[in-house]
């Protein structure tokens, strides 16, 4: 078992959906990541919050396998996020982004963080993920997500990302619009010249699809048909954390170690939505985890 | 290894879309199934032609395991449909749908057709699919199609069929609109009340969905990523075919078997797609769908 590092951001979400609003709560992609990864590995957080976001969102983080001290807290407001949803949970609109203290963030990796074997750089401008590369030791596997604003508004600098990451972690869309190709098979292996030797493409209720090993083979789940699904937002970070904390939980990896922490990143992912923000996560077992990835497995078998 | 009995519509169809466009080629719901089918076991094929489909047509079913007594030639045109795909072939708009001497058909099961073991009722007026299970004595398996036409024009004889089928072959639109619910769980859960014990939603290129067993558990397969789809047209049926006639090669009926049966479909499909009509099933080979079903294997598997 091996730590992960994880960089990105610290928010609070106001979120409205078909069953209720909640305002305020704690989200950002690094949250959602590092508290599913730490139901695998011991996570190492990197990210900033301001003044307001008190005891109470960092108590959410202790009494799991995560370490804080790379958790700035600074004068002013955190990270402010304002979805709602509409009455099937496919469609989302952002009512406002407010950056605020994250404006100012630039990641900086605690001394004793830098030779982290595993590291997750969470949606952040590419420049700060290329800042956070700098600082880091050579790492065995490094793993980036991104977004439609940093591949519209600075191409050059998540070129650059692609070139340095092994696995790039993305969602349908985005890998159509990075790659310039509306099939996704085809998407899969352009992302995967522009440099990471594996893609992992969120297809959310349509599951995921992989590209990875020497020849670009094709890995594929299904999602786990959730007949209750109350709030997707963080879905795709918590895959992550699922993803890259059990890759480094196993210690190998290899096309069996992908495919295995595929299914892992699923399952935890399916818990996430049942609930808003990270509640479900925070009252979440490693019981229910193996229960569900067995349950996973019935549903796929076939021989 | 026991035979199926496959009523549907055989026609001739005008395709248009990116890539070219043929005239007249043949199609309808069992010409693919049967062909599909043909490759696990014997096929008893109930349709209706007119004298337009000529020699030509049915030599497309000769030498193979297709049984040709039960297509009637009669005097007139063949059912002719013709559709027109966009670029990225996810939208399909019908032209024309010209019944000709389709709209006359009644089908007349042959008497050594009768107690056949596997009945596949392709999507007809359901008052026809009735009409079939009249005349069929105690079948081990009927599985049926519909479509969005019956499912608004017909519905209480349509509710009927599915009284009394035990598989239920849907696209994922048809399962929202019959089930009148957006999630698609929900849907097969609600679905499989109205009668059928299995219910089969096909997602196209997001796989497919089963719900069957004692307590309505799920199986999942991911579509085969597919870098080049040319026609999807007759992709459904084909699947069905896959579907039922690997169930009847089998011989057993259980949730091992239905789980093979779907990637069966979802091989033979994947095929399908490759050419205009049923020209790559034509020159399909053994050998290849053995190859591709290993290849689903490697493609979902996980431990």
């Amino acid at each position: 078992m091996e730590p992960v590092l994880a960089v990105g951001s610290v928010a609070l979400d106001t979120i409205r959906n078909p069953f209720g609003e909640v305002t305020r709560v704690a989200g950002g992609s690094a949250a959602y990541f590092s508290v599913a990864a730490s139901f695998f590995t011991d996570v190492r957080l990197v990210a900033v919050v301001g003044e307001d976001f008190g005891d109470r969102g960092t108590s959410l983080f202790e009494g799991r396998r995560i370490d804080l001290s790379g958790l700035q807290t600074v004068p002013g407001e955190t990270f402010r996020w304002k979805g709602e949803y509409g009455f099937d949970l496919n469609t989302r609109e952002t009512i406002y982004t407010k950056l605020n203290v994250f404006e100012q963030f630039r990641p900086v990796i605690p001394e004793a963080y830098r030779s982290s074997p595993f590291v997750f750089l969470g949606n952040i401008h590419p420049r700060l993920q290329l800042e956070v590369l700098d600082q880091v030791t050579s790492p065995r596997l490094v793993a980036a997500d991104t977004m439609d604003f940093w591949i519209e508004g600075t191409p050059d600098e998540l070129r650059e990302v692609l070139r340095r990451v092994d696995v790039l972690i993305i969602n349908d869309a985005e890998a159509r619009q990075l790659s310039n190709e509306a099939n996704l098979a085809k998407a899969a292996r352009i992302l995967r010249a522009m440099g990471p030797g594996t893609v992992v493409i969120k297809r959310g209720e349509n599951g995921v699809l992989m590209t990875c090993s020497g020849d670009g083979e094709f890995f594929a789940a299904p999602a786990m048909p959730l007949e209750e699904v109350f709030d997707p937002t963080g879905a795709g970070d918590t895959f992550a954390g699922g993803f890259v904390g059990s890759l480094a939980a196993c210690g190998e990896i290899n096309d069996a170690a992908l495919a295995r922490a595929i299914i892992y990143g699923s399952t935890i992912a399916s818990f996430a939505v049942e609930d808003f923000s990270l509640d479900r996560l925070l009252r979440l077992t490693q019981d229910e985890i193996g229960k569900r990835f067995d349950y996973f497995k019935r549903l796929t078998y076939f021989d």
